[in-house]
């Protein structure tokens, strides 16, 4: 592939001429004559003079900053992106139903959809058009899986859950489970919870990507929904009703309690925790673990997590952070304005 | 289903004539003139004006808050979720094990069971009465599942580790996995660890359910014990050695370290951690995104959260925060009482 | 088993006659008369003399805190570690393909090799010598797996990652999966994230242990590597192109961003979060529920965790946790020193 041929697919301005065929992407640091590297932070321009990439990806102001050959375009980084995707087709896989795999009665699997080993499909399930669905994964009765959306293996969608088109789910992933819902029923020396059916589910809207071993509940009574775009990495924690918007982003690790509402673009970051029964207005941003308490009405970052210290500083710290308020008093009766 | 049919199975008094047959239940929001509602908490009784339910659940002191056919009852949140049950049979399942499945020589699968397809089924093992197995799921050698427990798909038991009756256990759950146990045997510039057999099981109650991708690990020597009734949220990890007392309750993403003893009728909040070898009393509550870091001995509400602030006042604040004992310092040498 | 059997097999000296034949391992509280306890921490001094175990392990300066027939090693904990071996072999695997296993064209399994029910081995991949293959397992294409390697039901290794030999990964594992990267590609009115193709792989050294439900990405260009003797503890997450030097142990639930450079022997507290492109040296030590936001560069114990409190005091001291900053500037003002 050459850079006229990436120009026609993509976009964007060709300077220069490619010497040598390109046959994949790399870092500036990292990338040899025959791929192609990109600069979007002008922090790393320092690179630019001992790369050793064949061609580069430039925004327009930086356009001269390098004589190799290029493409010049608006976002350097996004069309690095789809550069990558030319490279780097998805695994392919062969239309058909695997031979083991259990299809129930009813169940619809479009012609051209995969279906591999030891997939069990439910009664009423709908699999669309080049559909993906790889070994062990699990659909209940009365799922839907949108057209395009590739399932890795043992991938778990329970009965009446929804995935729309062009989803990218990894292995591990459990969608509709019952939400955590329990009335309790005691008295002082007796009693036990009872169970809230969770009778909804979930709602998945296009292009979303589902990290390894992330779960969504199923809602209680309503859906649990997730907008068009979203993109979640592994180990997430969704509770019943979460409502997200559409092209909301959320690091590893994190947990979302049950009824939380996040807008459109919220940005949460690793391991951070939302309350349940809150709104996070569109265009939030959350820190890395930290704890939302209540909602957030404006855009802007928020954080809410201790400092690293080293271990025999914190000891102290700690403690005078336990008495914060007595400090507080003590320096309001010293005079202190 | 009328009033009446509700009222004979689960007891309390109704008041008024339903006008319509229930189908189903709503909050009182959402609810139709063919569901039912309910009142728990006074603060919704402005909702109670409004509500387009056709039937409601109050308690004693609501009894004529409102005019809609009701029944009233002691507890009405358990009633209400006791009414939610009556509405909602879990998904049939038909007795009987799939052709694909794989039962090991010495298993003991009950009559009334149903065990789905591709599932294992280990030496020894024993599945009770109406016990259902979900597709994919693994059984270990001479692990248990008692009467009417359920499990989703693929979830794992490891050898010799034992459920109760009437659980619920959800995808992608594994107990058993070996404790984390490691003696360190280096020397400044070589060496290992040693890993200590995992020797011990997993002994889990009855009327337990277990949320999404949770894992609780087995013993070391001693088994991992689980309670009666205790209700764990999705992935929560549990170490070798803890003891979980009847009816506590936890949320998603708790982390529990190795030989932790918590009580009986313990609630704690999402993404908490406990560290080990420590106690937590009988009814003690740990607030969300909090670290246990010695034993709770008396019962109350206990939390150690950074509150959430603004991105740049977290900025300042943290600073401050890295030298609180020397202002803790300052204000005492400045004869701040 | 007697003491001198396992002195002949684990050296050592042996101190007085082992009267009854030893048949397994306990603490000191639990241990039996055939069972074998140790001493490693002189503060549990004090259980000697009331233990009922039939022999013991001390180091040298504890030779003659008993009169039990005892084995006096270097390493007591370690000793003791490597005797629970002796005494539990890991569950005995048939050597062979279950005929229930998919085994994908140019796939190459040992003869030694035990292939477990309903596992996918992918085009191309390697199983070495004696590795044991659990129940429901999926290898992908051109993955391998190492001599003595032990994987447990549902494990999934994505196409093209290697693990090395002797290593013990635990039901519900995912190593492979797509990391997290994604090109924002927005105007204020439209727009989507574009997807960073992950073509990387993950390298896995020897000797690694993988709790349960764990995750390790593969990395975008480069490879996620993990080095030898890495002992990893349930629900661990790590982003792609990380790179964890040996002997490194990590409790559970920790979370590690992308490109994250951890040293050798570094030890982390669970629950812990590492931020993305830094680095930990050598040695260091983090405590649970840390975040790690900068990198580390001398070895020591590092913590960032709010201490607890009872929810009453917590409430009051966050209050002035929010204005510390003001808090510091009114005693700068007061003249406190």
């Amino acid at each position: 592939m050459y850079l006229r041929d990436i120009q026609q697919a993509l976009g964007g301005e060709v300077i220069g001429e490619a010497g040598a065929p390109l046959t994949g992407v790399g870092t500036l640091e990292g990338a040899g004559a025959n791929q192609i590297s990109f600069l979007a932070n002008p922090k790393y321009r320092g690179a630019l003079a001992s790369t050793a990439a064949g061609a580069l990806i430039v925004g327009p102001a930086h356009r001269e900053l390098t004589t190799l050959p290029r493409i010049v375009a608006a976002n350097p980084y996004a069309y690095f992106a789809r550069v990558a995707q030319l490279f780097s087709a998805p695994p392919a896989a062969v239309a058909g139903v695997h031979p083991s795999a259990v299809i129930h009665p009813g169940a619809r699997v479009a012609a051209t959809a995969s279906i591999a080993e030891f997939v069990s499909i439910g009664a009423g399930a709908v699999i669309g058009e080049h559909a993906v669905i790889g070994a062990g994964c699990v659909i209940g009765e009365q799922a839907t899986i949108g057209d395009g959306t590739r399932l890795a293996a043992r991938v778990t969608l329970y009965r009446r859950c929804h995935v729309g088109a062009r989803g990218n789910i990894h292995a591990g992933v459990v969608i509709g489970a019952d939400g955590f819902g329990f009335a309790p029923d005691f008295t002082p020396t007796a009693g036990a919870w009872v169970k809230i059916p969770q009778t909804g589910g979930v709602r998945i809207g296009d292009d979303v990507e589902i990290g390894a071993n992330t779960t969504i509940d199923r809602g209680a009574i309503d859906d649990t929904v997730i907008g068009n775009d979203v993109k979640l990495d592994n180990q997430i924690q969704i509770g019943h009703n979460c409502v997200i918007g559409d092209h909301t982003i959320i690091s590893g690790c994190v947990g979302i309690a049950g009824s939380a509402r996040i807008g459109r673009r919220v940005m949460i970051g690793g391991a951070a925790g939302i309350l349940g029964h809150l709104e996070i207005c569109d265009g939030a941003i959350i820190s890395a673990m930290t704890l939302v308490t209540k909602s957030i009405t404006e855009p802007g970052t928020y954080t809410a997590s201790m400092p690293l210290m080293k271990h025999e500083d914190w000891l102290k710290n700690a403690v005078q952070l336990r008495r914060l308020d007595a400090l507080a008093d003590a320096i309001k009766k010293g005079g202190a304005k």
